[in-house]
């Protein structure tokens, strides 16, 4: 089918194109590369080495004879939208391109706000293009399992019965997001919600946990096609900073006690998921939710996990506990329900010894590209101005222990 | 005490600035005149000749001895908004400076997004200069009911407890807003929470109903302090737009079949509410929700207490059920608490025969500016874009039944 992917550029994004290219479905990627902007803002790179996206798409067409589009531009800006999907005319669309970090949305108000408005403009548009230009595709939308916080109660996959008074109704779960980026992604499931009530659209919302994992099978043909790696405290994911602090002999930085419970899912599973849902749409009217992820830990027992898996590799991580920068439980029940993608064909990745290695022998592949500075965390949510801004080469010296 | 009234120059605003005023209370009132300015675009004006905001200031400050000072500019730029901030130094802040019309924000993707943003940025900017110049400073913030639409349980007030799975928690109150306006204010209110918590603000947001009424005690004083008396199917709400209908032999509109059941308040209850919650703060970290209403009515009950009441006055009211521009139950189950202003002291004003009288009266007395093609709507939720630019003249004998 015609898929475009919004922000297929990024991280997860970039991982999916290739592998819906792969698939046989005729892909676009839609992005403006301000992911890789923020990096030059914050003194942050990937570990490892993206090329550019011209050279990307040239590479994986000369290896592949798959051809995927590019269309470059901004989703906020509707002009260029609609154009887009006038050209490509997708059956679905797959919404990446939203400002994705938590830290980066708590630096200040400047970046709350961007963050916000960025976010809810660009799905706002989508909802509108998709009225406007094809009411029949269907909207493969990014949320986060984050959207829900951590309740004392068991997290339903986007709706809960309620009885109350006697009374009954399915309504949309309660959410409780705990960044101003979090809260972006609430903002954008109550507006998909409405537009698919009021015009009858077809809508999935992935409420997708915290990725890990860097390589999948398109990626890996060649250096070309390489993954994002993020490893600094705004854009990268918490597993993936452990094994990249793992492989350079820095601590594993848990914030607080470390009982912070979340949902994690394998890159690879992300691209599945997103198939999945693309294959088999929301009915019209419909805004289906779907909790993306495939296990649950807390961020002590991920660290614990990195500390065991690299003693076989010769490596010594010691763990950290700092501050939480974070207004977060450090400790609390969690219990997320996440059978919707598995009954539609999802067969979970689990977190195992043998990928743990992989990411922890990239880690020291690139290991002279690390910046040890960008480790510790320079945002928090207690202050309303962070200053990231580092005298240069300052930092690096004192976060090494 | 020092009270702020953000969007003290319209309708609500106006009357909770004199209002405080009168009580003793030091006002200042922040406006950028953009209700007026939407009062051009969409060719409408209020019943009510009202008078620029220097000669209301004048004439309040020459018959009373009362000083309330104003503050020209937006808030959505934060650096007018932390000046003017630094400059008052208000105890509380009463936030009404928001796009605070349904169907304005329905009229098509620019006016959604203008809502969206103009709300959520605003609001966004209030938390962070409270935050930033004075976090003692109280936010009373105006909600609205329509942010919980029409469950089919009991509406608590901003917060329930949920059981599920034989485990417990107190949760926000799931939100099903039908407009992009309304959705902006659930965004505002996720928004309100999160900064209450991170940086233990105090916060009510006030989940107002639908406003009645034009009159208040300071209003009345001169006709120079008259509030606005809109009618029109943007800006008018129901029962205003009702009585100013039986007045000029206009049929009462009625959408679908007038079983959309609200919470409706007298606008002199509304600034009753707004002094009350200011006297008696949140407490630091507390985002607490009121429901700001006094009594549940369907619209079909509305249309047939003013048909009944005008009688009196000579008027025979027609009421036409027209097909609802809006998604919505046109009946349904509705019961939402409104204790907590009651428990703070809050004496409602019913609605009552008088009430009714005196509305459709100053309607009488002001009838020559009425503009009848105003009435009916012209923005259908159905629709992703609506034009309602109107050949001049043409739209009035149209409409007149």
């Amino acid at each position: 089918m015609k898929i475009a992917v919004l922000g297929g550029d990024g991280y997860c994004g970039w991982a999916t194109a290739l592998y819906l290219s792969k698939k046989g479905h005729t892909v676009a990627i839609v992005d403006n590369f301000i992911r890789r902007q923020w990096d030059h803002e914050l003194g942050a790179q990937t570990l490892t080495p993206i090329r550019p996206l011209s050279d990307r798409l040239r590479v994986w067409k000369d290896l592949t004879g798959r051809t995927i589009e590019s269309f470059v531009g901004d989703v906020t800006d509707y002009e260029f939208l609609a154009a887009t999907m006038k050209e490509f005319e997708p059956e679905a669309i797959v919404h990446f391109a939203e400002q994705r970090s938590a830290p980066y949305s708590m630096i200040d108000r400047k970046h709350a706000v961007g963050t916000q408005v960025n976010n809810v403009v660009g799905t706002l548009n989508v909802l509108f293009a998709i009225r406007e230009i094809n009411p029949n595709c269907h909207l493969v939308k990014l949320g986060t399992m984050g959207e829900y916080g951590t309740p004392n109660i068991d997290i339903e996959e986007g709706y809960i019965e309620i009885e109350h008074n006697g009374r009954k109704d399915v309504l949309p779960f309660p959410k409780q997001p705990g960044s101003f980026y979090h809260l972006s992604k609430v903002h954008d499931s109550h507006n998909m919600m409405f537009a698919c009530k009021i015009w009858k659209q077809r809508a999935t919302d992935l409420n997708q946990g915290v990725v890990y994992g860097t390589v999948t099978d398109e990626t890996s043909i060649d250096e070309a096609l390489i993954n994002r790696f993020d490893y600094d405290e705004v854009f990268g994911t918490v597993l993936n900073r452990f094994c990249i602090q793992a492989a350079v002999g820095h601590p594993l930085t848990v914030y607080g006690k470390g009982g912070q419970t979340r949902g994690f899912l394998d890159i690879r599973d992300t691209v599945r998921c997103v198939e999945i849902a693309c294959l088999q749409p929301a009915n019209p009217g419909e805004c289906r939710v779907f909790n993306q992820f495939t296990e649950q830990f807390s961020v002590l027992e991920l660290a614990q996990m990195v500390q065991e898996g690299s003693k076989k590799l010769g490596l010594n991580a010691q763990i950290d506990h700092l501050p939480d920068p974070r207004v977060e439980a450090e400790s609390h029940y969690y219990n997320a329900k996440h059978s919707k993608l598995v009954d539609l064909g999802l067969r979970p990745h689990l977190l195992s010894n043998s990928l743990l290695d992989s990411l922890v022998n990239i880690a020291v592949e690139y290991r002279d590209r690390v910046d040890h500075s960008l480790f510790l965390p320079q945002v928090n949510w207690r202050n309303s101005t962070n200053d990231r801004r580092r005298p240069v080469g300052a930092a690096a010296g004192a976060t090494v222990s």
